[in-house]
């Protein structure tokens, strides 16, 4: 086992660790995607190699973890079971596979004065990654940011560090096999939480941090933080079933939105639906959830229909549950249903079912949120079912990267210009 | 005259504006690309029609500010000449014209779910705009962010009062007389510098900031915002001659660069010549600038070619003159002159003199500035030359927007999904 040495400096010691990100960002930059390939790929059959140090580090950090009494759920994240390190390695190989976002070039369009102006993709330069109990972020956010030519720094759950150390020397041992520099990625090796607050105070070194975890961890974090954040706060999804639904596409969406997964952010919490088909549409999905034990909270009218719905609070509205309960508001229509995602929502994923064109046109243009869908289920609003291929996270956020975050979020554009001698009039 | 009212809590003024502003912004956001133009052209004929109000309340500014002793450049900022009335008219017809970002759709791809998902551009919201003494700004700025689909805030300069409260008059009565709400642009009816920190304070009311002015102001509004920034600093630019280089194209992007324009941000400041065509290329470039009057400040080797330049210390490297000063480099190749870019530029627009194609690309790649150029005059480093179309600014940031920014920088994108009742396995 390696034991945390104690560091006295924690501000210090942070500072060095950003300075040599910093420096080792620009090899990053400019690697090769056979490289990065290449590195990935290393990491992947190291940690395949490693898997009974790694299942020792972890069955450390358990038993010190339910030493410390944490709870059943908080250790069920904490370990890695055989499954979640084929997982693991199958992520690596996944993201090896996606195509490079650095250097593409776009928009090479030709201007009256001669030059031609494109713009190209490049890395952001270093990614800070906060993040809690799952070792197995360790490794998904390290490789999403190295394909995508940053340098990373990762401060993992302190109940996890013995996992997340393991973890971190198979990815210097990638990261050199492959001719890289193994500052490329570093994983803090201090539990002392003082180094939060000094990853995330100084842009200088860190040019963007993604907090993942609890609602309070990110929020703490974007309040103090200095450097630019990408982060996810609440999902709070609707689906508004309108008068002119097909029926069926409206029970299997508000079916699926609510219980194909419970946990997820983008599982619908509150279903909206328009007064005129209430009572036969509210009725059917009502049995279908209540067969599956989904507690209803339901505005007056809703408990017309549905007698065992207990009344909905001003609180439900806004809340969101991650569990087997649906709050249901009857509305009059597609104005008081966006009114209320406008209201009460949180800008993360909200769905209309009609079959009216121009209503459907308008939810899309009028709906503020980071995805917006038309007869889909909210479920899917996923890098993956978008086809970005892997996702660092759920940006809830308008600036820089809005929705689920792939290689593209992890970059910028820089504009390059192309001539044969032009100078300006 | 309008008498600035006398605002004894400034902070809940500021708070005041900026929720009318979030209020405004969602029906700026789902107007129609038609009530946008409609607006900018009544705006746009209201100045003219206003030209004498304005030129008189132009000319107690201007009265105001020799009384209190402005230099003369910024007295010059401070003029509204009927030249720049023109000009400002012209600038937002010119915007009229440009294509509508909003709900401009694209990669509207199918995924194997059978759901097809692409991206829309959305407005960012509520735009801060803080700004110094040209009262141009006002109109140029609030015709950006209107045609984005934003509120606008404006605080401009103390001096340029009068001028901005009646250029504001004339926006409120082309929003009006277009449909749209007169909060849709707001300009702050106080001087007080408090203001400044009231609206740099509150992520809830304002999305983006964008300050424009000295570097002073901008690096304050950067180190104390809570609102995301997007912001200009130094334009420190290189452009790079290769031993590959083109003779006749080398002198003239040189001589361009430098002298096309003294004071703005994409001139060059600093030239890197590789040593084994210094000789013969620095001596015709030092002939050049020498009749325009610039001051060489050069290295050892650059002063033994031009025998009347002045050394250079380290701090010449790293500044922008904004004056006919240049500083002067000999290097011994692209990786040297690579090096010196990253160590003393700003990363704001460099250039290469070469017509070797492999070095052509590292440079386009390696390079990380705004804007990277190959045979090119720096001087091209602009939204207008670049097809934007007009810029709020230039960023040097590479979060959310880099380089010029114009319509799109002043937008973001959210996912859509449309799907025919697709549920998630």
């Amino acid at each position: 086992m390696k034991t945390e040495t104690k560091i006295t400096n924690v501000a210090a010691y942070v500072a060095e660790v950003g300075r040599r990100a910093r420096f080792a960002s620009r090899a990053m930059a400019r690697a090769e995607t056979r490289a990065k390939n290449r590195a990935l790929a290393e990491i992947a059959a190291d940690l395949d190699a490693q898997r009974e140090t790694l299942a020792a580090a972890n069955a450390a950090d358990l038993e010190a973890g339910a030493a410390k009494g944490l709870d059943a759920a908080l250790l069920d994240r904490l370990e890695l079971t055989p499954a979640r390190i084929d997982a693991m390695i199958a992520g690596l190989e996944q993201i090896a596979a996606l195509s490079d976002p650095v250097g593409a070039t776009s928009q090479l369009d030709y201007r009256p004065s001669g030059i031609q102006v494109g713009r190209m993709r490049v890395p952001l330069g270093v990614v800070g990654i906060i993040y809690e109990s799952r070792p197995n972020v360790t490794a998904d956010a390290a490789a999403l940011c190295l394909k995508a030519g940053n340098a990373t720094v990762l401060r993992g759950g302190s109940e996890a560090f013995q996992s997340n150390q393991t973890i971190a020397a198979s990815i210097h041992r990638g990261l050199q096999a492959a001719g890289l520099p193994a500052d490329g990625v570093q994983v803090l090796a201090t539990t002392d939480r003082a180094a939060v607050g000094a990853m995330i105070s100084h842009p200088e070194h860190l040019d963007v941090i993604i907090p993942r975890g609890g609602k309070g961890l990110i929020e703490r974090i974007s309040r103090d933080a200095r450097v630019p954040v990408i982060k996810h706060l609440d999902g709070v999804c609707h689906v508004y079933i309108d008068d002119k639904a097909d029926p069926d596409k409206a029970v299997a969406i508000a079916v699926n939105a609510k219980t194909q997964r419970y946990g997820t952010c983008n599982t619908m919490e509150t279903l909206l639906v328009a007064e005129s088909v209430a009572r036969p549409l509210l009725s059917r999905i009502g049995a279908a959830l209540g067969a599956k034990g989904v507690e209803i909270r339901g505005c007056e009218r809703t408990r017309e229909i549905l007698a065992d719905a207990r009344p909905a609070t001003d609180a439900d509205w806004g809340t969101e549950y991650l569990a087997p309960i649906l709050s249901v508001r009857v509305v009059s229509g597609m104005d008081t249903a966006i009114d209320h995602i406008e209201a009460h929502g949180s800008r993360h994923t909200d769905s209309i079912v009609t079959e009216d064109y121009s209503r459907a046109r308008r939810f899309l243009r009028e709906v503020d949120s980071s995805s917006v869908m038309v007869n889909a289920s909210t479920r899917f609003a996923d890098g993956f079912e978008y086809g970005l291929g892997a996702e660092i996270g759920i940006s809830t956020d308008k600036f820089h990267a809005r929705g689920p975050v792939g290689l593209e979020g992890l970059t910028s554009q820089k504009f390059i210009v192309l001539g044969e001698g032009q100078i300006r009039e």
